[in-house]
C-alpha cells in the first residue's frame, strides 16, 4: 500500500461561523526527509479555538494560514524514517506542522516525547500548551491567594479545567462555568471545583451572585459574550480578569461595540491579556509542578478524540459551538502506546 | 459685619446631567472652634469630575454624599481662629472641608501651605489631587519609555496636562486630545505636547493615525466614550490604558454596553485602574520632582478660576460639559497672596 499525505487546506475565509466548504481535503505524496529532517507520522492533531483567528486573515499576533495551506496546529506522530540522528525510527514527538497526517520536518523543531511518562497525547493537552496556558495566565496575571474565589469561563475545557484545579490547589474556592448540565456535573463531580454553572440556563448572573458569596477576586475568561458580561459585575475590588480568549466572539463578522471600563476605574482592576508563547520559558516549572500530578491522577484531564483527519473541519466546527467535551483531539492515526 | 458661613447642599440626586434644582444655598452661622481646632476661611474650592460620583448615590470606592450634606470637597484657606498650637491666625492650609466658605476642622486634619514655595492655589492642582494623579497613573500603570508614544485625552484638563508634560520629560511623544481650538493650541504651543487632536472635529480616528505613526503605547484615559473608541484600536502590543477616569460617560442614566475587550487578549494589554488615594505614599517623591519645576516655570499648568461660591454648581456643571479651561477652582474669597 503506497502511503499518501491527507492534508486540509484553507479553501476560503469563514465568513461568520466556518462551514465545511471553507476547507478543502487533499491528498499528496509522502514527502521524504532530507538532511537533519524526519519523516513524521502523525498520531493526533490538536484543535484550539486560537485556530479561529489564524483562518480568519485579521491582523493579530501570529501570521495568519494562506488560502491553499495546509491549517495550522500541532500534532503528536511517531518517526517514521529519520536523517537526524536525534531521532530512531519509532521515537514519538510533537510538533507544529498543521492539519495533515505526514510531515518532513527538521529534528531540532520537535519536541521528543517519553511515552513512559505521560501519555503522548497530553503533550497536545494538559501537560502541552493549553495547560501551560492556564498556568502561565494564573502565575503572571491572576495570581490567586488562598481564601480568594476564582471563576473559570469553559471550565470542562482545555485550559479552564487545568486552571481550576491549579486554582483549587491554592486554597481558592474555584467556581465553573460552562454549557450544559453534562459538563457541569464533569466540573463539579470530577474535578473538584466547588460549584459548576451552566451558561445556557436563564439565571447566570443571580447563579453567580449566589455561587460566589464574597464576589469574584480573579476570572479567567476564555469565553466573552453574555458570560463576560455576567461575570464582570462581580469582580471585587482589586479582582485580575485574565483575558485568555472570548472564544463565543471568535465568529462576529464585526467586532461588538465597546470597551467599556469604567469598573476598572472604581475597581482598581488589572485586565491583561496575554498569548502563551510569550512565556515560553516558564515550561519547564510548568511542567516540574504538572507532569507528576497528571501521572497520579491528581491532576485530571478529559479528551475527546475524533477519529480520521477528514472530520478535523466538522470536529472544529463543533468545537467553536462548544460541542466537544474536554480537550478536542483528532486521531490521525494508531496509537501504539494505546 | 457678621460672617455666615454659605454652603452649597446636596438636594437631589442628578438625573443624568446635574441641573442647578440639584443643589441648594443655605447661609449658616460660622461656627466656632473648639479645642485642637481652627477656624478656616476658604479661598479656593476645588471642583473636579470625581465629584459627578459622590453625588450619584452609586456604590463606589467612597461614600456618596448623603441628601442635604454639604458636597465634598478640598479648599485652600486661611486660618481665622485657632486652637491648635500647630496653627496660628493668617497660616494657609489645605483640607477636604467641602463646598463652604468657612469650616472648622482639627488642626491635624490640615496641610499646611507656605505660600513662598508655591502659590497657594497649586495645592489643588498641579502639585495637589490632580498632580499626584497624573505621577500615579504614570509611575504604577503607564511607565513610559523613551521613545513611546503616549496619548493624553483631557489635555489641557487638570490631570491630562501634568500627565503629558511628565511624559515628554520621559523622552515620549505625546499627543493630546482635548476638546476645541483654544484648549488644542495651548496644548501644543504652552505646554508643547507634538500635537492635539480636537475631539468635536469629525475626523479624530484618522487624525490620531496620522499624529501616531507608529502607533499608541500608553493611553491615559479621562474622558471615555467616543474617544475611547478611537483610540483603543490604536494601541500597540503591550500597550498601557491607564483607566484615570472617564467623564464623559458619569452622567449616563443606564451604563453602556461591554466591556469588549478582545483586543486585551490579542494585543496582551494591560489595563488597569487606580485611585489616586491608594497611593498617597508616593506624595512625597512626586513633591519632590514637581514642586521645584513648577516653581521654575518648567512644570506649566493653567487655572479656569470661578468667583463665588453661588456660582460653583453652574462651574461644576460645565466642568462636566467641558466648559472649564485649566484646573477648575471656585474663589471663595481674597487671596492675600495674590
Amino acid at each position: 500500500m503506497v502511503e499518501t499525505n491527507r492534508q486540509v487546506l484553507l479553501k476560503r475565509r469563514p465568513n461568520g461561523m466556518p462551514v465545511p466548504e471553507d476547507f478543502s481535503i487533499v491528498d499528496s505524496a509522502v514527502p521524504e526527509p532530507g538532511d537533519g529532517q524526519v519523516l513524521l507520522r502523525g498520531i493526533y492533531l490538536s484543535l484550539d479555538p486560537y485556530m479561529r483567528g489564524r483562518i480568519s486573515g485579521q491582523p493579530s499576533y501570529a501570521r495568519p494560514t494562506a488560502l491553499g495551506e495546509v491549517i495550522e496546529g500541532r500534532v503528536v506522530g511517531q518517526v517514521a524514517r529519520s536523517r537526524d540522528p536525534a531521532f530512531r525510527e519509532g521515537d514519538y514527538a510533537a510538533g507544529g506542522f498543521g492539519w495533515q497526517t505526514h510531515s518532513v520536518v527538521s529534528g531540532g523543531s520537535l519536541q521528543k516525547l517519553d511515552p513512559a511518562a505521560a501519555p503522548i497525547s497530553t503533550a497536545l493537552g494538559i501537560l502541552g500548551m493549553p495547560g501551560l496556558t492556564a498556568y502561565v495566565g494564573l502565575k503572571t496575571i491572576g495570581q490567586p491567594k488562598s481564601g480568594e474565589t476564582v471563576v473559570i469561563s469553559a471550565a470542562s475545557g482545555a485550559v479552564g479545567a487545568v486552571a481550576g484545579q491549579l486554582a483549587k490547589r491554592d486554597g481558592c474556592r474555584v467556581v465553573g462555568i460552562a454549557g450544559g448540565g453534562d459538563k457541569c456535573r464533569y466540573v463539579a463531580e470530577e474535578l473538584g471545583f466547588e460549584a459548576c454553572l451552566d451558561h445556557r440556563g436563564a439565571h447566570l448572573a443571580g447563579e453567580l451572585a449566589a455561587a460566589c458569596p464574597r464576589g469574584i477576586d480573579v476570572y479567567f475568561e476564555n469565553v466573552g459574550g453574555a458570560v463576560q458580561a455576567a461575570v464582570f459585575p462581580h469582580l471585587n475590588d482589586h479582582g485580575r480578569m485574565i483575558m485568555c480568549g472570548m472564544i463565543s466572539e471568535y465568529n462576529d463578522v464585526e467586532p461588538r461595540p465597546g470597551p467599556n471600563l469604567m469598573a476598572a476605574v472604581r475597581k482598581r482592576l488589572r485586565i491583561q491579556g496575554f498569548i502563551v508563547s510569550d512565556h515560553a520559558a516558564l515550561r519547564p516549572e510548568f511542567l516540574a509542578l504538572a507532569a507528576p500530578l497528571v501521572k497520579s491522577g491528581q491532576l485530571k484531564y478529559r479528551e475527546d478524540v475524533v477519529d480520521g483527519i477528514d472530520n478535523a473541519p466538522g470536529a472544529f466546527i463543533g468545537l467553536l459551538q462548544g460541542r466537544n467535551f474536554g480537550k478536542l483531539l483528532v486521531r490521525l492515526g494508531t496509537d501504539p502506546t494505546h
